[in-house]
């Protein structure tokens, strides 16, 4: 197989790929999402993907998408954030364009595309965290892509690291991404302005002068100043990252966790409360070795380069 | 292959079995563990089969120790309760028996057997879980035993269900075993009769007068009988089994879990609560298929049926 299109399909935006057997993108295009109607979403698939096979030769679509997605990789069974349920993608996109395609939750892509060509290139046991608004996750097993028994593993985002803690999105208390998330970042450093705003001198300027202006680039920006109201964010994030990592490298020995999405951004400034939280907490550390901790190589575009790959196979 | 010999090396006894290709048991030996000296416990293991070799012509030892085993399944990198670090045991028995062996985690074999044999038999993504002192942990993915990056995978007894909570051996706090245990179980009965001996008159009698008394066989006969206390103390022990299970399948997305050990003989007094805080908590509940919550098959034996399998192979 030469080029397959690997397309991210997010709530605000629909990414489009020619990807060769590198991992390379040839050509992208973007569109924004249309709507949470699915069926106008299907119809911009295809739209791109009609305007890239006019000028490549392409074998296969593989998409990601930001939800549930059945065992037999057809069906996105629950997308929240597309307003979709129970949406048979794979038969309308090749009923229409007569290609075959494979639909992938959109963690599983990235985390396919980190190993086959990113951070944990040469892995077996990797786990990637995509750390933003929540926590995406997708994990490699001896090398496969794994998706579970019915297709939805990895939903490590909604494992309880509090018991009755804060509400989560999806109907429970305590979940690891109402901790270690970006949403998580933001609230840490709203609630320290507002409790302690002459501490918080440098977070209010950038967000404008209200604890409500300060989001996530401001507090990456500050904390990389040196701010210590922000770096102090970052550390009880970054320990909650680094805790719900050893619980996950408990039960399942990863060898490497690829940290990415757009906290990460901060790179070291998250990994190393991560890294120092994770060493503290490891069960059996001094017995085993332990797994690295690395930032994600492939960006944004890692989605739709696993979704290609996926295809290919 | 026809005939294994499995062997179960707890910190107590030495169980030795040979076991014929459809997981039953040919014949079977007991001796006590010698000591933590593991030169005298190799010389009784080499002891059980060297006699069983005698008697039938076998191709294969698997060895289940309970520790820690490393990824080429020949040394026990850690083991506690025998007081192992570290030891060749795989070179030390085919050195002296000439005769090829496997070393396996215990719960790995258990599950093995339980996968094969028992319970889970036919599914392909199952975890078990030993409730006994603390939490023993095995999974099979896709068919196949799950070991991890370093042979060290399966270690959910210690993943973090509270954080800052009750003192673990591993030296953490809050791991999962302290709160889904027959330690757990009879700490709960223990502090519910020092509070209110009123209320626990039933299990005092059968402790003989003292909360230092009860232990696991007590609670579980008055929770059979209906006493409130002791039901009690299974509803909170339960609970805590089903909430961790939660946080597995949110992660791993899991078919089965099996649950044995002693603490399982109490049936549904266990697996209820169990099963409904899973329900209860499971993320994404109402768009996924449920696990199944079964109790183990195979008893003891399972260890040492699994660690004849896997040396087959």
């Amino acid at each position: 197989m030469g080029l397959t299109i690997g397309i991210d399909v997010g709530g605000t935006k629909v990414a489009a790929g020619v990807v060769n057997e590198r991992g390379k993108i040839v050509e992208k295009l973007r569109r924004p999402t249309p709507s949470s109607d699915p069926v106008q979403t299907v119809a911009t698939i295809n739209e791109v993907v009609t305007e890239l096979l006019g000028r490549h030769s392409v074998d296969a679509v593989g998409l990601g998408v930001a939800g549930f997605v059945d065992e037999d990789r057809a069906h996105v069974v629950f997308a929240p954030n597309l307003g979709w349920r129970d949406e048979p993608v794979k038969k309308a996109v090749e009923d229409r364009l007569g290609i075959p395609v494979v639909v992938e939750n959109d963690a599983n892509a990235t985390v396919w595309a980190e190993t086959r060509f990113g951070a944990a290139r040469g892995q077996g046991h990797v786990i990637l965290l995509t750390i933003g608004t929540g926590i995406g996750c997708g994990i490699v097993i001896g090398g496969q892509l794994y998706r579970g028994r019915w297709g939805m593993g990895g939903e490590a985002g909604h494992y309880c690291v509090v018991p009755d803690g804060r509400v989560c999105g999806c109907g429970n208390r305590g979940c690891w991404e109402q901790y270690a998330s970006g949403n998580a970042l933001r609230a840490e450093a709203r609630k320290f302005a507002r409790r302690s705003p002459a501490a918080a001198t440098r977070l209010l300027q950038l967000g404008g002068g209200t604890p409500k202006g300060i989001a996530g680039p401001q507090i990456t920006r500050a904390a990389a100043e040196g701010d210590p109201a922000a770096l102090r964010c970052f550390n009880i994030v970054g320990s909650w990252l680094g805790h719900g990592m050893a619980d996950l490298a408990a039960i399942l020995d990863t060898g490497c966790f690829v940290v990415g999405g757009g906290v990460s951004e901060a790179g070291d400034l998250l990994l190393d409360p991560a890294r120092s939280a994770f060493e503290k907490s490891l069960t059996g550390r001094g017995h085993r070795a332990p797994a690295q901790i690395v930032l994600a190589e492939l960006g944004p575009d890692a989605g739709l380069v696993g979704a290609a790959d996926l295809a290919r196979r």
